[in-house]
């Protein structure tokens, strides 16, 4: 795999390698992928049999176009997840100047420097200075941080004048959008939307970018026909369409994330941070806690960068949040 | 879609708005796909919820290279599809003069091209002069001709001296596989291999490249991680390891094959060519035979390049069969 030497969480085999002597079953708290999925439909064969029809894959981007705001679903370009998005997208310009919004999530460093682009990274958008692409994940990936709508478009603007690039990922922007860029999306923005996080999902593999429509177009000739599996199609538009469900899943998860803040406060050395499907806490204590975690069964995330770091995505059944509390009290009390 | 002005099998959308008054279901013969499907295995949620694991995707790859008879599993890299391969090999290349083997799958010129490519159409290998890049598709669509294995390596060994690469498309291999190069593949040729055609499951996304490791490393890091589905890793390793179907199912289609050509011979200028998956009749009346065919609501495949051709797949039921051969006799006999 490209990211083998990126740490990425979800990979429990890893877990077990480290904590051999942990119980099963693991809880695995290593993503940000919402741990109550979107009940998937009954999926016919023809889904698995026949080619995706381009009225199915048209339809998929609609509904897409219509949850996330997109002034038109021309500009919406359906993906077998947002990772091969950022995978391609270096290839679609010349050799540039990339300035990515850091610490965050690695993939997109790693893919333009990859496609031989200068890669630096930067602690705040004043700092891109003459970058021809801005990357900026919004919220960001680990911690939360988010730029304001207007910083967003002002950076935009900017970039335009050298034919520069704004790249949004907004990986985590279904529950926590309120900056979100598709709706005022200007012409040199590309934003990314990942299906598989808010619907719980991951394993189907369903991504979108939204961007003027001759970047689009340039993302579907990468892409190719058919980039969108049979059975992500049906789940995918029906989900999209589900508003219902979003928020009530939205505000469901919104308590968990209070709840799990209240659990990790204790032990943290300031009040958690991250979005409402992940907390992140600091720690001088976080390599300890890891550990004690991971011989309990737990899988956290830790962080190449910061050693101080620890991201926990919500727990999913009543059994997983009673291990995690008990655990994260046995901690604090040796 | 990229492929928007390419022609392609499998959309019913298009055959419905051309013969509106045709009766339904319509019998779709438009495509090379196996009718008769590799059985679904159950899919448990995890499949779907998921991130497919980097242990899981490596089992998929280890699968494929047991059946294909690559020489190591660090050679195959499995993909959603071979078409965004396809999309994606351009990209590894500096500007290159590109020499097609054709009249062929015509999505290998497209992406070639879009890259920025120089590309030429050749009628034999003989005539890709000072190329950089060949790609031949063997067994050829749609006309089923095959290069020798030792013309392959001939030329993979001429385009060695100068950097090159030879690109084998070899999507019907798994049933028309004598001559392919997997099993001694050159360390500068690159074999594309199709999941969903043998296997009747093209919805699922799955492909596969074999080569040199080095490419291969290229293809992983331009297709990023978690390329594969959960539902195509579980189904793809399971039928990949499955030698018992394919050998039934390849001597059925066989037999298939040669009850379709016994009922196109008799309108055919010459005998029907092809693959098992799939026939290539040439036909002066083949416009008007693709419309009698199409207001009997059966979908064939027809050709920009030459309108004398049809290409038809094989009939999946007994209904099928029996409504195939009957629109055949009503042309006949008009």
């Amino acid at each position: 795999m490209s990211g083998a030497r990126i740490w990425h969480g979800g990979d429990l085999e890893e877990a077990r390698r480290l904590f051999p002597d942990a119980p099963e079953p693991w809880i695995d708290l290593s993503t940000g992928i919402n741990p109550i999925a979107y009940p998937m439909p009954p999926l016919p064969a023809r889904l698995f049999e026949r080619l995706p029809s381009p009225a199915d894959h048209h339809d998929l981007e609609a509904a897409a176009a219509e949850a996330y705001g997109a002034a038109d679903p021309a500009m919406v370009v359906g993906a077998p997840g947002t990772q091969v998005l950022i995978s391609l997208l270096p290839a679609l310009r010349p050799r540039s100047r990339i300035a990515i919004l850091g610490p965050t999530y690695a993939e997109h460093a790693h893919a333009w420097r990859g496609a031989g682009h200068e890669v630096a990274e930067v602690a705040s958008v004043g700092g891109a200075g003459e970058a021809d692409v801005v990357v900026v994940v919004n919220p960001n990936n680990p911690d939360g941080r988010m730029l304001r709508r207007g910083a967003l478009l002002e950076q935009a603007e900017h970039l335009r004048r050298r034919g520069g690039w704004l790249l949004v990922d907004e990986a985590f922007a279904d529950f926590d959008g309120d900056e979100t860029l598709v709706p005022v999306l200007p012409d040199n923005a590309i934003a990314l939307r990942s299906f598989g996080k808010t619907y719980g999902l991951a394993g189907v593999r369903l991504g979108f970018a939204v961007a003027a429509t001759d970047v689009a177009a340039m993302l579907r000739t990468a892409l190719g026909p058919w980039s969108v599996s049979g059975p992500a199609l049906e789940v995918g538009r029906l989900a999209l369409r589900d508003r219902a469900w979003r928020k009530a899943n939205h505000e469901a998860r919104a308590e968990d994330a209070s709840r799990l803040d209240a659990l990790l406060s204790p032990l943290a050395d300031r009040a958690p941070a991250g979005t409402i499907l992940y907390r992140l806490m600091e720690s001088s204590r976080a390599p300890d806690l890891f550990s004690h975690l991971g011989r309990h069964g737990i899988w956290v995330r830790r962080f190449q960068h910061d050693h101080r770091l620890l991201r926990f995505g919500l727990p999913g059944s009543a059994e997983s949040w009673r291990r995690l509390a008990t655990a994260l009290e046995g901690f604090s009390s040796h």
